[in-house]
């Protein structure tokens, strides 16, 4: 799958095109640390299976990649992220306030990318869209938090019992708003007709629920993933499905002492086994796994619209591979 | 000059028209805790100079006063700002990471907003080479900086002596290219020549110019502007006309003295005012002064294309006062 990789060119010419030499090598840095381009794939392999060709999707791809890539530079920011993909962080490499700048200077050449892609005033509404949802879903899932930051908003605002409905929300708009906007900006790219364009934008949609009820279960749950497991609960978050769901089994005593977990200013490892020891004694892990294959049927009955193809077959096989986390 | 504040009805409806309920007395205290709207200003009377409607000024006039307060929030947080207009900054209001959300949230808001004007691709292309320069201006604001980051790029890159050119570089991206950019904007509103449109866009160039060789001065020599004096020093900027210009007067011992209290990890109120002190032995007020009127009055020139109206003297009153600190 190294299809997502094809818009690396791309991006590091749009980033080399019009920078300051002495700024450079740190704007590419974080390009250069590595990625899946997991979300660029989605882009390319929707438009060839929408009969588009590759070559027009390759730049509406670079955009998404950037998107994503946009969030992550901000995202560790507000977590004081340090390691990501094996690496330093741009943010350790860099400096947080050079990293704050990076992040914004990448906001700006993704929208010069956009200007250079076809349909450019369809596929900005998407990615507009995407990037108000990101922020959004970036909101909740802070105030999903349940300790550590004083912050006057988020200590008036805090979440302390969510529904599933809610999380799905968080998620929605977190991570599957991206993923939607992806196979909606790859069947334009292809110039694909309205039904199609929406059909795969449910793909995206669906698909990306999926990814992420997913990573949830396997920061919880899961092992070998490569990813500091329990990370969630050490941060606090209550918005993970495995969590939630693991609390409607829980006796009160036990969810109580799960939540005093997540409420703990520092979660030692211990104490972050604990918690996911109370979630194993659950379903939760079952559960979640039902629900993330259900919207992934959803997401590839969506694909019924299209012909059968090569690209098609990929297609389904890239969605397996994401919400498995074997991309 | 109320002029400037009738971007504020189309800010805060662009801010409320699709964000969420729980956000958006978050996102609207930025605007309503004060500001000039100067820029805005110099976007309308550009418009209406021109010949053109005030009316179709007002919408490319809210989205330079947003990009100019979208680097106000992010400036906050790389400056770890408190207080701004007399108010406490959004993130002491909201909090660091909800800050830096808001932020990001305004840069999405403002695209929606240009989505909406007309001539809105030559206005966002615009928009966005005013925000990649204001974002490097930033940058380089930073490596003038003689201390108290201890950031790896900056650190590598700090620059220790720098030339009057380098700073006109830096104020040139980081304030002059808005400027730039209002009057430029404000001249396609009137969808006016490209000739009409050049002139404005060199006038707002040269004022902005202007306003920071002002501004610095104001900061070293200045007194009742409202703002804290000597902030320039305290904050280690080397990037300051005042203090760039007077170091050529002051003997190798003297430029020693003033260059160790820009490097010491703190700087105390007792030290700020050694600081000013050492500037105000030599001419480098008065020369700024000079500089400054040099350029308001080549800006002033460039206006020369335009016939005159009420709206060109209100224009040439506007730049006056603005370079004065008295708007």
């Amino acid at each position: 799958m190294e299809m997502g990789r094809r818009v690396d060119p791309i991006i590091l010419e749009a980033l080399s095109a019009s920078s300051p030499p002495d700024f450079l090598s740190s704007l590419k840095y974080h390009f250069e640390a590595g990625g899946k381009r997991m979300r660029a794939a989605l882009v390319i392999l929707s438009c060839a299976s929408a009969g588009g060709k590759i070559q027009n999707a390759l730049r509406p791809a670079a955009v998404v990649e950037m998107i994503h890539n946009y969030s992550l530079v901000m995202d560790d920011l507000i977590d004081r992220g340090e390691v990501r993909r094996g690496k330093p962080t741009v943010r350790v490499v860099a400096g947080d306030s050079v990293s704050l700048l990076i992040a914004m200077y990448y906001r700006e050449i993704l929208d010069q990318i956009i200007q250079s892609c076809v349909r450019s005033t369809r596929i900005r509404k998407i990615a507009v869209r995407a990037m108000k949802d990101i922020i959004d879903g970036e909101r909740l899932d802070l105030l999903f938090e349940q300790a550590e930051r004083d912050e006057p908003y988020l200590e008036s605002n805090r979440i302390t019992d969510p529904s599933f409905r809610q999380y799905l929300e968080m998620i929605g708009k977190k991570t599957a708003a991206l993923f939607r906007a992806a196979s909606e900006i790859g069947g334009h790219a292809a110039k694909a007709r309205p039904r199609v364009v929406d059909s795969l934008s449910e793909f995206g949609w669906k698909a990306g629920l999926a990814f992420q009820i997913m990573d949830d279960v396997l920061d919880i749950c899961g092992s070998n993933t490569g990813k500091q497991v329990g990370k969630d609960v050490i941060e606090h978050k209550l918005g993970n499905s495995a969590i939630l769901i693991g609390m409607r089994y829980l006796t009160d005593r036990k969810k109580a002492e799960l939540l005093k977990i997540l409420r703990s200013k520092r979660v030692p490892f211990r104490m972050a086994r604990r918690a996911q020891r109370l979630v194993a004694q659950t379903p939760a892990e079952i559960e979640c796994r039902e629900i993330a294959k259900a919207y992934l049927d959803e997401a590839k009955q969506r694909l019924s619209i299209l012909k059968d193809s090569e690209y098609k077959r990929s297609l389904m096989v890239l969605s397996d591979l994401v919400v498995s986390r074997r991309f």
